[in-house]
């Protein structure tokens, strides 16, 4: 699922992973601005709860949102490849202002709405213009390649992490989330040393990266986020090297950006706060 | 990256993946064929050996394309990061009427021209109207998701099959090589079980599958092309099957073709030769 084509007047909305475990109870910060930019009293937010096991996941983000000042929310929870032709749930969708992806297994929600017209249509309103954001799972599936598991520890090494094809509302980025937790940054090297064109985004718990409809990210949230570019990568060697060995990469740029910090994907400059 | 955009008024070149080992000496139906939709006795053919370690084989192809009555043909062997900077090369390129990736390892494609403007180059020009074709790792880059390496074996089996992202021509399938040598339909249908959007193509050798610019696969050679049709899919249980477990799928379509089928990627129907 590559990204839909944005209309040549219009604008694509908000882009928004969230690394996990954002704060819920006190600031919740990063929840409060992806309801301000999904249209802030006029929100009407559909949550897919789908990465999750869980039968309250929906509509604990439901409560959120409504006492956080939505118009309105509805939880989504589409479970069986079967759910996506539900017309309650595709009409809330069609007139959302902003999609909400719970945590969970990134790969519930690849293989239960992979290829259905639910996962056509979040590309073509993201397109369009509605805010889509996700945590933890349901941030690793909005780009167009997403690691769906792999293992920890700062070094890559070949087989470290196992793509999958994600929602693909963005083919920029791929993204990491809980990432300084769980010590991510060599499963998120592995991914990008397959193909170097993409820029890594590794983002920890109770940090999210909201990407602009002119690609720039702006960190909100308690953690960081550790920026990954290998525009000028001068050498990967994952072709050669045999399974569990370290990869040899050359000239990668690091940034570790903290609230209030930019990053614009098309000058590839990072802004520390202001 | 994604698949380049289309011009309103262009059409976009054949895609020609071809499943490795094609017939060089005899009747060389597969390379005539990718000859004749690159402009045949006005061809210019640019040969890419990247995946292939050994020194000739950019060579031998040239040789072949002149043989059968290219205009032209050239080796670009980008060996390292550093040569998609090569002029002489990009002056080639820019010209040429159709592209051949030679085979070897997909991870050495993707590793070495990955982000280059080498990349961007081959998507824009095959957006643009150039025929791009290439055999064994050359087929495999040619998609937006590539299987980068896997395991042998009818049965689906969680983790059997390892995703990267290739040169992004078409999103439209995943395609797989030496399929019946090397007995690969499980890691086809791994792949295709993490997100089922995709058409999954398994190429026997010596056979090609002909993406016209209409979105229509012909089959040209000797093997056959397994098409998995996963649009129907009931069931993936990738998500929750552990390692070397089998997946279970329910509803998968496929068709076997052979010389002279065809398969319509808009109505997804197969049809026999005539």
């Amino acid at each position: 699922m590559s990204p839909a084509k944005v209309d040549d007047d219009g604008q694509r909305g908000w882009i928004i992973p969230v690394g996990g475990a954002e704060d819920k109870v006190r600031g919740r910060e990063i929840l409060k601005r992806f309801l301000k930019v999904s249209g802030g009293s006029d929100a009407r937010i559909a949550v897919i709860p789908t990465a999750s096991a869980l039968p309250d996941t929906g509509m604990r983000y439901v409560t959120l949102f409504r006492d956080l000042g939505a118009r309105d929310a509805m939880s989504l929870n589409y479970a069986e490849r079967s759910d996506a032709g539900n017309p309650a749930w595709a009409a809330f969708l069609e007139t959302c202002t902003g999609i909400f992806l719970t945590g969970g297994n990134q790969l519930r929600i690849s293989t239960i709405l992979g290829g259905t017209p639910v996962a056509k249509s979040i590309r073509r309103l993201s397109a369009a213009g509605v805010t889509v954001g996700g945590t933890s799972a349901g941030a690793a599936i909005l780009s167009e390649h997403m690691i769906a598991f792999g293992k920890s520890g700062a070094t890559p090494k070949a087989g470290m992490s196992s793509l999958a094809p994600g929602f693909g509302l963005t083919n920029r980025v791929i993204i990491d989330q809980h990432f300084r937790q769980r010590d991510r940054l060599g499963r998120l090297l592995t991914a990008l040393a397959y193909n170097p064109f993409a820029v890594g985004i590794g983002l920890d718990e109770d940090t999210a990266a909201f990407l602009d409809p002119d690609e720039v990210l702006h960190v909100v949230g308690a953690g960081a986020i550790t920026v990954v570019d290998v525009a000028a990568l001068g050498h990967s060697s994952i072709s050669t090297v045999a399974e569990g060995k370290p990869v040899c990469l050359t000239n990668v740029r690091l940034h570790i950006l903290t609230h209030g910090a930019t990053f614009d994907f098309h000058t590839r400059e990072a802004k520390a706060p202001e």
